[in-house]
């Protein structure tokens, strides 16, 4: 590798850095932009706060000034070709004498692809592909709706070690803890929309909001979605001033994941129950499991997943291990299934 | 801190690491021992390498010769007081003429003890205590084995996410992959014992043998232990010649780890089936739990763990995580029962 290179790749990790200062769960991604003069130093960064505030580009630009001329500008994400609530990026770092452009991943959204042909176009040097995986990450929900035009969904397992969500009796208070509550509210702070069902809203009446561990609120708050036919108390909790609330008629989780689309929501966290879950697993349609396990055992009680309609082990639903950490007194695993690998 | 308290946890470090270099399923525990001047020069190290051959203090003395004289020896395991196999190392360390002893645990077997008191009687400075934690870590199960009586009994548990072992029919093959298979093995070749009942002797017919990825056995291959009261075919897997085998005819897991203390066998791994775990786990004797989860989900299946006689929340069994990874496509989650802790 040579010393360009090695350098390149420092750039654009510093540009992943800046690029995760934005919003998760915002309609739009999180993009990094650094502009580097020809002697290696650092002039300007920038990142995308959010549907209509500028681009990581404009921003960068906008700091830099007249400096760019010249720079390289390392950029998390191809830059747009698309006049929408902003001018191009492509346009705007030609403009400015941008020099070289090199980028992680390219943009799959046809209304803003193209930005690298564009720039070369416009005889600047354009290199794509560079820490592609690492950039993929950053933004896998919203590059996930882009490609498939269906959100990525993370289903919620709270589980004992020994598979049970409930005693024998029906008693299940705090199996798991603080600490993993805490995190299903991060968790939730980081989606564009939380999914249950009528039976849960009925049975537990839930705020399903995004706190912090002092009670708080999360400035963004997800869209609470519930779905089925069931009418709702106009008292629920649900429906108080915290957050937004729908309640889709329907038991599709396709049309509840189309209407999300429509709402560009990228990432949704489905809390349950389990009868939505399991139309959700049986249609295909969940992408991730984040399981927070608790270390206990139980030996008989209520299955904290529910008949999925598997009879043999050839037809076990399996899943990929992506992380697993301890969190407080519990173990968290995420898993993706092996189809949306 | 001072700097000579600094060196001294350095120094006691080293010791740590050569004492992992013993037998981790030997009747003995693994020790170690390191020879420092008084000009913070090490002049020699020793561990002990099992039952039988010389104790860590006498493997260092003995590299170090007339060097040991005014050295300070670091010490894992108080040195002991027992004229067994070997004579007393407080009276070698004396005598050749060390000048002070840093060790971390106190020695719990009461035929060894009293070697720290009998240093100070001959002139020799003692100081106990440094890096307990983790040299009680080192130990642990030999350590439980001294102070309780009866062995360190861990418990492998294979599940999938959903706490099922087989599907509805009955299928179950593969459920955990090949890594985690090999990990098992790596378990086994760590225990002094493994236990199963009479049913999965007669139902399976494993070999119970700790075998490398290549297919070869081990150097030390754990006792293999099948309690119950039912008939073993003499062509059974488990009366080859890989490894010793006992058929205890008891149904009582105390009456098992009786035999086994007797045996000086200080860790134990406990294969199963369902009905041997459920006695151990209902006589409050099982330590620790590995666990297996392979991220697979089935909705239904047989219950990778068996009735407990827990029927509400309050009387769920907890345990504590210490440790979780991913193993080649499962997650291994270690946790150790409350009362263990």
């Amino acid at each position: 590798m040579t010393r360009q290179s090695r350098s390149d790749e420092q750039w654009m990790l510093r540009a992943l850095a800046v690029a995760a200062n934005g919003p998760e769960a915002d309609a739009n991604p999180r993009v990094g932009c650094v502009l580097v003069d020809p002697d290696g130093v650092l002039v300007a960064e920038g990142w995308h706060e959010g549907a209509g505030t500028p681009h990581a580009e404009a921003a960068a630009l906008s700091t830099a000034g007249e400096r760019a001329a010249g720079c390289t500008a390392y950029v998390t994400l191809e830059p747009c070709n698309h006049t929408g609530r902003t001018e191009p990026c492509s346009s705007a770092l030609a403009a400015a004498g941008v020099a070289r452009v090199v980028y992680a991943v390219s943009d799959p959204n046809a209304a803003a692809a193209g930005g690298a042909a564009r720039l070369t176009e416009q005889g600047v040097t354009t290199e794509g592909g560079l820490l592609e995986v690492e950039a993929e990450a950053l933004n896998r929900s919203w590059l996930h709706l882009m490609r498939t035009g269906r959100p990525w969904v993370t289903w919620k397992v709270a589980t004992t070690l020994d598979g049970r969500s409930a005693a024998a009796d029906g008693t299940s208070q705090w199996i798991t803890g603080l600490e993993a509550r805490a995190d299903v509210h991060e968790q939730r702070a980081g989606s564009g929309a939380i999914i249950v069902g009528t039976g849960t809203a009925l049975t537990d009446d839930p705020h399903l909001t995004a706190r912090r561990p002092d009670g708080t609120l999360h400035d963004r708050q997800p869209l609470r979605v519930v779905m089925g036919q069931r009418d709702l108390p106009p008292d629920a909790h649900l429906f108080d001033d915290a957050a937004e609330t729908v309640h889709l008629r329907t038991r599709s989780p396709r049309d509840v994941l189309a209407f999300l689309a429509g709402r560009e929501v990228h990432r949704v966290w489905l809390e349950g129950g389990p009868t939505v879950a399991a139309a959700f697993m049986a249609d295909h349609l969940v992408d991730e499991i984040v399981a927070y396990v608790a270390p206990v055992l139980l030996g008989r009680g209520r299955p904290s997943v529910s008949d999925l309609g598997i009879t043999t082990i050839a037809d076990a639903l399996r899943l990929e291990p992506t992380d697993t950490r301890i969190v407080g007194r519990d173990v968290r695993i995420t898993a993706i299934l092996e189809e949306s690998r």
